[in-house]
């Protein structure tokens, strides 16, 4: 059924389909759907507790067979700048009313010595990486386990430094994308690469497998970016309205009514792309002075927390890929049956 | 061979490939090897005087035969901004030194009454429009002369604008397009698409045939777009570096460097995708200051004039699409040929 089966044979998978890792929006039941529809299923741990971690794991293996990827980030944690922070803050204040103090931010883990303990508890068949590669001791633990290690590349150049550092596959995350964006050798979004040309590019850059992502929300896309030269695809934005998702009421609303999508680093400090609510217009989308990842997150905490309660997206992340008007509302194993179906349709004609 | 033949029949050619119009790098002669291998050739008039498209019109006409297309910008030329223009010339010159007063640019012509006229005498198989469409009464008279009307859209409200408003095909224009955005609904960069979500939205969204623009430059991405939906594909940096082309010789030695693009305004006050030269890095790569297209241009006219003659490209318009580092120097109806040679074989699979 598909030409090219590396991507099923390194991970032992029925289609070239991988479950993108949202934190926030996806959690076990959706890696289970997509596991049932052929996939690689995936549990995005950068916003989850060990103790979470292994929660989730635990329902994933009871109710799929098959493999598992574990997602992390691993960015490096930053200083603190206290004088940078406050004068987010003073901004944000002056477009909003006071700020108080805390509560901070659900706080974004790096991949440290608690998560390798869970990896080496677990093991995941997969483990990937957002933000580049965590460093080589840790590496090395996962390595050990037997589990593929893949990673996001967002240029060429990311593609290549991955490729040296010993990954099984890379992820082209073409600027489309919903999320955060997976770059780590720079953080300039006027430069970033749309899926069309980066896949092609990265495909001639390594040997490894690629995965291409950004934009893939139904068969048409998952075909091309096989015609591109793409070994798989991962998929994400198409799964956010699905009953299977974490995807919260007011993400939901958002991507039903639709609107231009931005990368913004105003939300969390690093840029992602989503819908550009109140905050994003009102100081990005892409603002010099926003604390570094993940700390920008803090100084609209509070605001977030208000508006949301009150039905407002202003201060959220509401987070999507550029198709997301392909996204429906059925269940997961659904959308990826049809997205595989249509794509190997269109690959056979 | 192609089984979509909606844009075959439409303009009479042998394979959905169109040469972009590159005013500025494409003339006659790039025209005619486009031709020679089957796809729709197109001459760019906007830095053409009316006697020079003629003139360039009847080489083309000698040297090939089948359809042609000619292109034009159709702005609305800027109100005069003294205040602002001046502003913009005292932030060039804090940076490099006093800006002398003229030349200005050569200027970029919109459509108008002595085009048309070309038009009418010349009476092309199919007329192109960047930046919108020309006021009705202009449009009729193309309309008039039998002419089939294409137009670019880089948002789905654009491809709907533009059906509504009568042309037979949309230019689907991808975020990975080299040289000017054909946006005319707006101007905001942060929200263009990219290729790999635009073609399929706008393919749905509208009746007529799809044209691809964006990151085509190679047999893969032709099949690819042809997948996402789209009935042919507009090729413009894939043919940069071929003898056939006006490239100058400082944009030929950038294509070959390689190095990140964006999408700029500030050399001739509206977007254009090119390489990040001194000028773009220092000031932009957006900069809400600069005067309105095409205005800038006139403020660094004898910067560039100086920085070319030293053989720098500091102030030049150096477009190029992402796709860039595809271009080869091979002669344009090689590599037309090669694309749609490649395409065929991948879709025929």
């Amino acid at each position: 059924m598909w030409q090219d089966r590396r991507i099923l044979d390194l991970f032992g998978i029925d289609h070239p389909l991988l479950l993108a890792p949202m934190a926030g929006s996806a959690g076990s039941a959706l890696a289970v759907a997509v596991a049932k529809a052929g996939g690689l299923p995936a549990l995005p741990c950068a916003l989850l507790s060990p103790e979470q971690m292994r929660a989730e794991i635990g329902v994933i293996r009871q109710q799929a067979t098959g493999p598992l990827n574990l997602n992390f980030f691993c960015h490096t944690p930053p200083e603190p700048d206290p004088a940078r922070e406050q004068a987010w803050r003073a901004k944000i204040a002056a477009l909003y009313g006071p700020v108080p103090d805390g509560p901070d931010a659900p706080p974004r883990r790096p991949f440290d010595e608690a998560a390798c303990a869970v990896v080496e508890d677990s093991r995941p068949e997969v483990v990937s990486f957002h933000f580049g590669l965590p460093a080589a001791p840790l590496l090395a633990r996962v390595r050990a386990t037997g589990a593929r290690i893949i990673a996001s590349a967002t240029t060429v150049d990311e593609a290549v430094w991955l490729e040296r550092s010993g990954v099984d596959a890379v992820i082209a995350q073409g600027a489309e994308a919903g999320g955060h964006r997976g770059m780590f050798l720079g953080l300039d979004t006027a430069t970033q690469t749309g899926t069309f040309s980066l896949v092609p590019l990265v495909t001639d850059a390594v040997k490894v497998p690629v995965i291409a992502a950004g934009g893939v929300s139904d068969g048409r896309a998952m075909a091309a970016a096989l015609v591109l030269g793409a070994a798989a695809v991962q998929v994400g934005t198409a799964f956010l309205r699905s009953p299977e998702a974490l995807t919260s009421t007011l993400h939901r609303k958002a991507l039903a009514a639709g609107g231009p999508t931005a990368m913004t680093n105003v939300i969390t400090g690093r840029p992602a792309r989503g819908f550009t609510t109140r905050l994003v217009r009102d100081v990005g989308p892409i603002n010099p002075d926003a604390p570094a990842f993940p700390l920008a997150s803090n100084a609209i905490a509070s605001l977030r927390k208000a508006a949301e309660a009150d039905g407002r997206p202003d201060f959220s992340p509401v987070w999507a890929g550029q198709s997301f008007s392909l996204a429906s509302e059925e269940p997961a194993t659904v959308i990826a049956e049809r997205i595989v179906r249509d794509a190997a349709r269109l690959l056979d004609r």
